[in-house]
């Protein structure tokens, strides 16, 4: 295609800025961007060729992807599509679905909408993020197939093929129940873990001379920024308000356990916990 | 040192055997295994150049170094100390140290041993697990240095030093309490985290399907061996169960702010737990 335009220029929108010029996939991707110092970064790392105003965007580009918050996502989508043209696709790449896809549900252009979502990602925000050698590998969501138009579709899905990504379709609904439980939880629990131990350090000064990779490994996604986390748990309220209620359960119980010195019930849960292998064996052959 | 002996050939002891061979500091390394299989294993996987008895290791290995689940370790050591000699040095490796330095305190021979915990590890176990470029970079506490002889901790300092790590002094119980903050607390937070989303997966066949890099990264210490953490969150059960019970705090605290659409509060915890980032640094450079 000759221009696809990038909305919010940040870690996704960035890295998929970067794919779409290393693929060939577009002569020019344009960026919008409301922090002028992000937008000044992104041209300063060659994320995209020009910064362009949203109006522009919207009447010249043939794919705009819109990787903002998502709390600004159905706003921006809907002002897109109020001015799309036939020929014109919008998606966005956001964690949370169900609040988005109901609000465009019933736009008279709701066939050039694609509600996509890539699973990838890291604990590092802004332009500076962004990754050459993003997405490949890892699946990506659409939802709501069936309510897009076959050619928008079909440009996406190319798209997300030549990244290298796997296509799994899901509701809405769905898809916010199952990101609660592989991805929202994960960002929680590293958050809490982070401010546990935060909270020991005022007492304890030398408390993360011990810190090693297992530490690492559990709190690294409490690097993460705010801007686009609150958004996605509030949007997400009630899934991860369920997730979040069964994981301090599960942690009820280990603690009993371990009060009661219940070696059996311990092992029993361990065990269980063990066939998480099967899992990680899975996704990181994806 | 002519002979080197490890009791327990697992992750942390092979890893051990394999280290001291590399870099010469021992000639021979003889190990001592429970297991059949997993004194075979590490034979074939050439960690050790003979399987011995303790009582062999006992009376004729320079350094003895004890690296079995941290229940079984007291009465080992306590068996090597009555027979040391004055030339021989025994070591353990184990992540829990107040119970052990307490029960050894009293011991005729205590001078010859050295408390030590190298702060290296993985999810895996077993003598499969053992990895040629272990420990390096890490840190490594010696515990009440003081109570042991100046020959065996020189001996054992310049081990560690030989290993790439480095040396943290510290008391019996502040490394018990530093363990469950920055190491034991992030093995029970995979555990549940693991187990809650197992239980999901009863109802939601394709939970898993969208799995990526932040959930495996904080549900991997979910694999880790229950032989080998139930003694040690049961050996440090007041600490563990402290750390718990503030993580859980934490984690309501945070559900809370989630329920009640608290923007402001959500963003000054997010904030403050992002200042983890001055730490994962230290870590990583080290």
């Amino acid at each position: 295609m000759k221009t696809a335009a990038i909305v919010g220029i940040g870690l996704i929108g960035g890295s998929l800025a970067l794919a779409l010029k290393r693929l060939g996939l577009a002569d020019r991707v344009w960026g919008v961007e409301s922090s002028e110092q992000h937008a000044a970064r992104a041209l300063e790392l060659g994320l995209v060729d020009e910064i362009v105003s949203l109006d522009k965007a919207s009447t010249e580009a043939r794919l705009i992807a819109v990787a903002t918050p998502v709390d600004t996502v159905p706003t921006i989508v809907t002002k897109l599509l109020n001015k799309a043209s036939a020929d014109q696709v919008i998606i966005d790449v956001g964690s949370t679905k169900q609040e988005l896809c109901e609000l465009v549900s019933m736009h008279r252009q709701r066939g050039r909408f694609v509600a996509t979502h890539p699973m990838w990602g890291t604990e590092h925000s802004g332009p500076e993020a962004a990754q050459k050698e993003a997405f490949a590998g890892r699946a990506v969501v659409v939802c709501e197939r069936e309510r897009s138009d076959a050619d928008a579709v079909e440009l996406v899905e190319e798209m997300y093929r030549a990244l290298g990504m796997k296509l799994i379709y899901m509701g809405a609904e769905e898809h916010d129940l199952h990101t609660a439980y592989v991805s929202h939880i994960s960002h929680i629990t590293s958050f809490a873990l982070a401010l546990t131990v935060l909270e020991k350090e005022r007492e304890e000064e030398h408390i993360f001379d011990l810190a090693g990779g297992g530490f690492e490994s559990t709190v690294r996604l409490a690097k993460s920024s705010a801007d686009t986390w609150i958004p996605i748990l509030l949007e997400n309220k009630y899934n991860v308000l369920d997730v979040l209620r069964e994981h301090i359960h599960q942690l009820q119980i280990l603690r009993r356990m371990i009060e009661r010195d219940d070696k059996q019930g311990l092992r029993e849960s361990m065990n269980k916990a063990n066939t998480i292998k099967r899992i990680l064996k899975t996704t990181s052959i994806n």
